[in-house]
């Protein structure tokens, strides 16, 4: 029986991708040999990764003066890669801490320049985020993260920025709703969430800040190179690629961003629903407005019945439900490929589960 | 049918080895999701991770002292993170180049330091390799590219560095043929050529030059936090490190390395004999000694008959034949994975085209 799959990350991918993945293993589309094994300059692979390329744009509606790459190294690579190439003058930026990726992202800016601290949630212990944000004189950017898989807030609005560059770690909702993109000079985002497998990382960025690119820079830290080969100045990683190319199509099947924020919504509706009427049985930390649809945090009264409900919901095949061992409670990771009857079944097992104590 | 597949990476791979991820990919091991969507942390995951770092220090007999770690960005990542984390005092390094990837790796390590060209193959157009290299006085390490893809040599015994830590590139020949590990402080190696699908790079490290990562490096660059994290600092290239698990427990099988390289040997030979008792038909330009048994490159006598061989061998199910497109002429890749079927069929393929013209 296949399982409900909670898991913060690698995480649950749609079914249909699965068995296409399987069904193209051995064989590509008759090719006489995998995907995997064909020289990423083969015409077979172009196809697939024009294809990734092309749905990202087209999924959110890209104007053509940004540039979609794909890299290896996950979102954490990428904290040292947004300064490396995006400081400048004075190498002075602004970062959001609102949670844990967004600390780790600054500590790395902070070795690589003047990383200030425009927001730092810590006094309500990251469970709000600020209506907006003073940046720095002379900032070359402001970082945030979109969404904090850990603590389970997201930003709903973003915050005004002028012409300062925002930078945004959108690793765990990116493609989860529709964007004003157009505010945005900088979106990266780990695969292994809402787009496919562990392995592959994407990157947009608009093309005035690809010239800030330092020749100075070795090659694969360097945005500019990448964006001129087309993700192809080395081995890309091919399978990554590929499963992320059938979830934006799939995607895409669905009818875009639109509904998929629409669905998304439904799911963590049903699952904060039981939270906000279990009359303080389960807590959910963070404030209101602010609430992840990706992430739903909650806790109980004691360690104990977190540790039965984990244990109970994984016997009846809903896993992945501990929190992240850095904060405790639990944790139901709702991403684009959980299905709705996902979200059903643990809703109602909370219900049951908090009837039962 | 399936091809013979002599592309240069991502590269053969062994069809048992495809027909376990087939199986596998939807519902790994009856846990009711694939192992790409289960947590890095999960025990299924975990397993197959420290599958993979045993077999790499099985195989190659690797002594406590070395550490086995797993990274995303390829071997071009590679050429910034070696420098960065092992060059110290002067951050003086050498390095030889040998051809196009050494020098790669050269260019970037010279941005971040004192990089000195210890060898320079330019004048035998990269067919010879040294029989030593002298070293700078305060050298941090000696760089070297263990066999060439594109211009087809492979080193057969290594410099000897004394106490000036020898690091080498084996993308292109890792787990090829059995090491004196010993002469190595550090190696590297992208998966896709003798490992598995691309997307995973291996390196493997002498615990004294885990010493030299300076903690202002930044956390993705800093093989030091890899190696205290076991490779699981961030999101590993899970499928990847699956796929490589799985190939190197048919090295296992097979025997071990002596065997392999007895294996590979004999491919090579094959194919080698072909060129060389063709009458000057087709030519290999590098220097018998150097010759590479991974990368066999051949010119003929115009590029009308290359072009033709290319096509014609492809039309019989032989693909991935043409020469880099830096360099022309025609390659043929013949890895750990490629069946000694593969390297007869081409061999037999080769003299008859040459009786045909």
């Amino acid at each position: 029986m296949r399982k409900y799959n909670f898991f913060a990350g690698p995480s649950t991918l749609p079914v249909e991708v699965l068995e296409e993945l399987k069904e193209n293993m051995v064989d590509y589309k008759g090719m006489g040999m995998s995907l995997i094994e064909t020289s990423h300059r083969s015409k077979e692979y172009d196809e697939v990764h024009n294809d990734a390329v092309g749905l990202v744009k087209e999924l959110l509606g890209l104007p053509d003066n940004y540039k979609v790459i794909f890299l290896g190294g996950g979102a954490t690579l990428q904290f040292t890669m947004v300064p490396s190439n995006l400081m400048i003058g004075s190498r002075t930026a602004d970062y959001t801490l609102t949670g844990s990726w967004a600390k780790k992202a600054y500590d790395d800016a902070a070795k690589l320049g003047n990383a200030v601290v425009a927001y730092d949630g810590k006094e309500n212990k990251y469970t709000e985020l600020p209506s907006n944000v003073s940046l720095s004189e002379d900032s070359s950017y402001l970082h945030i993260t979109s969404n904090e898989t850990i603590g389970g807030l997201q930003w709903k609005n973003f915050p005004d920025t002028g012409d300062v560059p925002l930078v945004a770690d959108m690793s765990s909702d990116i493609l989860s709703r529709p964007l004003p993109v157009e505010k945005f000079g900088m979106i990266y985002a780990g695969a292994q969430k809402n787009l496919g497998p562990a392995g592959a990382t994407l990157a947009i960025i608009r093309d005035d800040l690809l010239e800030r690119s330092s020749d100075d820079l070795t090659a694969y830290l360097n945005y500019s190179i990448h964006a001129d080969k087309n993700s192809l100045y080395n081995t890309p990683p091919v399978f990554s690629i590929y499963a992320v190319m059938l979830v934006l199509k799939r995607l895409k099947a669905l009818g875009g961003l639109d509904v998929v924020e629409k669905m998304n919504r439904e799911k963590a509706d049903l699952i904060y629903n039981v939270i906000d009427s279990s009359k303080g049985f389960y807590k959910c930390p963070v404030q209101r407005e602010n609430r992840s649809l990706m992430n739903i945090v909650f806790t109980m009264e004691n360690e104990d019945f977190e540790k039965d409900f984990v244990s109970k919901a994984s016997a009846i095949g809903m896993v992945g439900l501990k929190g992240h061992r850095s904060v405790g409670g639990c944790r139901a990771s709702v991403y684009n490929s959980m299905p709705i009857e996902g979200a059903k079944a643990l809703a109602d097992f909370m219900k049951d589960f908090a009837a039962g104590k």
